[in-house]
């Protein structure tokens, strides 16, 4: 039996760090949660809720006698809040994060993680598109993958224990080097999001067809794509800014894609149209297949009544 | 009160015709709905699930005697079958398709149909990514819009009647023009199935991200791409090959934004990227206020726990 942490910090109170406190007090899997926002209005609706056991006005603070500290902060700023906490770093204790890339986390963070300090990133691959310090819940990491990214010389009993901990939060955890963690996020997650986006902005600016057009006939296929839209500004910039390469790579071979998908709508070319869409039935057969998704038509969206 | 049909014929038994059937019958809305479908085997599944009154082996003697005949086949058939049926039709009877695409439909479609019969392209902009005569529901078409498109000297009271049928099968209804709709239906449907199908496609395709990666970590962003591009392939190539001039436009938009993006992420422009995120964020809340979307985290999908 792993030892549990007892005292866990969670610096940066939106969906991610929310969803762990609610899942880790589910589950009773650690003692006391510290919390710290930056936000004075974040801190309050956390007191208000009930989010954390205790809440702090200063990181440093929160970490005080830590077993595990959670970066849970947008990756933009990440890198000051290790150099904030370091002093205060319990010996022994685990540092990790919770971004969605992991090279640029490993060089602005690790640099300032003291020597008697474990820095073990983690990447939950679970989300909504709400944000914020009430958008948490319990069962979001239920069936989801942690990808945990230690680096070289990492104690093997720290990655077990942290392995315990996100498969008591629900979680499958998987190892996964750094600059493939980075190139498989960008596939399944960035160039998704960044589409998304640029769909919903197109539509949203096409002047021969209105936005209440588009708001109206979009159950049509294109609100799938507004749901990813919606999710954090802040926390996307990030993203793209810190996953350049593989962000551009991946977007290289989707235009490339889509280029050629467009030439066979100009010339009619109606065999490879077919094939095309006839293959990729597949991988949506082997995500139902590993219950990462459900096979209710519309995703067995409620139907919303005005 | 606007006359009801009497007699409908449905012409191809997939998702639109079925739901229609289902829909038709939880509201009492017609009295004998004929069905015919090309393939035996279909026809066979309508016969043991109950689907029409009556099942016929030829779409001619399906239309006989009928007030409503719904041309519910794949849009590169839907001429031949006009021609078909013209010989069978009933004299002051309604002729109407449920294509996505209706420049094209007219074109084919409209030279078949004889002077004394009505012809009304419809469109009703609902459906699931499934396909096939079992995977029909009453409620599809609730609260979704059925685009109308009435040609040049159509009887109004032909089109109220058929605006009243549409309602009463839980539909919303709205008069378009022809090639206003196809370039609406390209922002807010060809093109985000295009889109999607491209995006599946890369992923399958990446030879340093496997299948199995990008299956299991789906839930990051990616599945909700699956749903759509795991729509009906023969539907669709039908639609791209119908609907091209359209579909490229919106394409060339789409292009045109997303390189945008590209540079912005290449050059490290942040502020560009966070406005533009949270631009599209309004449209999403439009979305939810009409009542097109649940706002329930993640569509409200069930877990699905293996």
């Amino acid at each position: 039996m792993t030892q549990r942490y007892e005292r866990v910090a969670l610096i940066g109170l939106g969906l991610i760090a929310s969803s762990m406190f609610w899942s880790m007090k589910r589950g009773g899997v650690v003692g006391h949660v510290a919390g710290h926002a930056r936000s004075a209005e974040t801190r309050e609706t956390a007191v208000r809720i009930g989010l954390c056991d205790t809440v702090h006005a200063t990181a440093a603070e929160a970490v005080a006698e830590a077993d595990l500290i959670v970066l849970a902060t947008p990756i933009g700023v990440m890198g000051d809040v290790a150099r904030d906490i370091a002093p205060h770093l319990k010996p022994g204790a685990t540092v990790i994060d919770v971004g969605s890339v992991k090279r640029t986390v490993i060089e602005t963070v690790g640099p300032h993680i003291p020597e008697d300090v474990h820095f073990v990133p983690c990447h939950p691959m679970a989300g909504t598109e709400h944000s914020g310090p009430e958008s948490g819940f319990a069962s979001l990491f239920d069936n989801r993958w942690c990808l945990i990214v230690p680096q070289d010389g990492t104690d093997a009993a720290v990655i077990a224990r942290l392995e315990a901990f996100w498969q008591a939060l629900g979680a499958n955890t998987e190892i996964m080097e750094t600059d493939h963690h980075d190139l498989v996020c960008a596939v399944v997650s960035h160039v998704p999001h960044l589409i998304a986006y640029t769909m919903v902005g197109v539509a949203d600016d096409l002047r021969r067809v209105s936005d209440q057009e588009v708001i109206k006939f979009s159950a049509a296929g294109f609100r799938d794509f507004t749901r990813i839209a919606a999710s954090d500004p802040t926390m996307w910039r990030d993203v793209f800014l810190t996953n350049k390469d593989a962000t551009i790579e991946v977007l290289g071979r989707f235009t490339e894609e889509l280029l050629a998908l467009q030439r066979a709508v100009r010339t009619g070319d109606g065999e490879q149209l077919h094939a095309y869409f006839t293959r990729t039935r597949a991988i949506r057969r082997g995500i139902l297949e590993a219950g990462q998704d459900t096979n209710e038509p519309d995703f067995g969206r409620a139907k919303v009544n005005r």
